[in-house]
């Protein structure tokens, strides 16, 4: 038997700051605990290096301090790095949190190119990483990647927290605010 | 006969971050775009001078330069001033922004002890635009002040902002990203 979740399910979605490319220092991260797609409950924030190794970290420290840590259903990622090429290991924050991981994604990427970049700028290590991270799914007209649940738990948490646009609430929000707060004003998409 | 208010009113709710009391410095100020009483469309951040004098310029500045400036019908503002004693003329921020600006303010406020205070603190001219802002009123379970509304029409943008608390939406969020951003977790009510 299937239970079903319900309409007050709390997640939280994560979202980095703009930054300058190519230069070194760190970003803001933040992210904002919501119940259900509408009502935001919270607001963490963290940081982490441009194109660094340290998201995956900084991810779990921030979840598993987190007052709401308890209640916490699903982690949303807007996509699968942060800081430029700081990638993070889903599957790590998952195992280290015991929260299911979804990443999204708005437009289908092209993993190759990403590749031929990463190698390029001699990162190879973030690519099995991006490996490991698993399958891009499509779901509606978003993609998706998964740790810790299956695509029809992914897909029944999405209708929950979809209300405003193709994208969850929670990473909506998180792009005004860490935008807002770096630039003096959020601006375009999440 | 009286104009109804659209649900979907553009209202800004701006609030402080916390900060060390005597210590000098810059606070983080944010304020949050909303249409009605739940969904928010921008977020907008400046800094002040921790008991400085720059608030009323740096809150007009930061309205009027937003792309949303045109829709805003209202500034709710979390108390009169910001960053401690850095008061608000909020007569000056409805005539530079030409939008009505309501102070909400959770306890009344006890004007005599406060007064007190600045004049030991020798900041007396802080005394002059308290006593500026005008009447301390109540509505319900709150107090506010109003520049460039009447007490009718702010009830009325009140029943329509004030959706899951007794302050207005915009500004329970302002609090939660300042203080979500400067603490790493955001604490307590706005």
């Amino acid at each position: 038997m299937i239970k079903m979740l319900k309409k007050e399910i709390r997640v939280i979605g994560i979202d980095d700051a703009p930054f300058r490319k190519f230069k070194r220092g760190k970003v803001l991260v933040i992210g904002t605990v919501f119940r259900g797609g509408s009502l935001m409950d919270g607001v963490l924030s963290t940081k982490v290096n441009i194109d660094g190794n340290d998201s995956t970290k900084k991810i779990v420290e921030m979840v598993n301090k987190s007052k709401f840590k308890p209640q916490l259903q699903c982690i949303f990622l807007d996509g699968i790095s942060l800081g430029g090429f700081n990638v993070i290991d889903i599957h790590e924050v998952n195992k280290k949190t015991r929260i299911p991981v979804v990443v999204i994604i708005r437009k289908k990427p092209n993993i190759e190119k990403i590749k031929t970049t990463l190698t390029k700028l001699n990162k190879k290590n973030k690519i099995r990483l991006l490996e490991k991270a698993g399958e891009v799914i499509k779901i509606g007209d978003i993609y998706v990647q998964l740790a810790g649940l299956t695509l029809e738990k992914a897909k029944e948490i999405l209708k929950i927290v979809c209300t405003r646009s193709l994208i969850p609430e929670p990473i909506r929000i998180a792009h005004l605010i860490a935008s807002g707060v770096v630039d003096g004003e959020s601006r375009g998409k999440a």
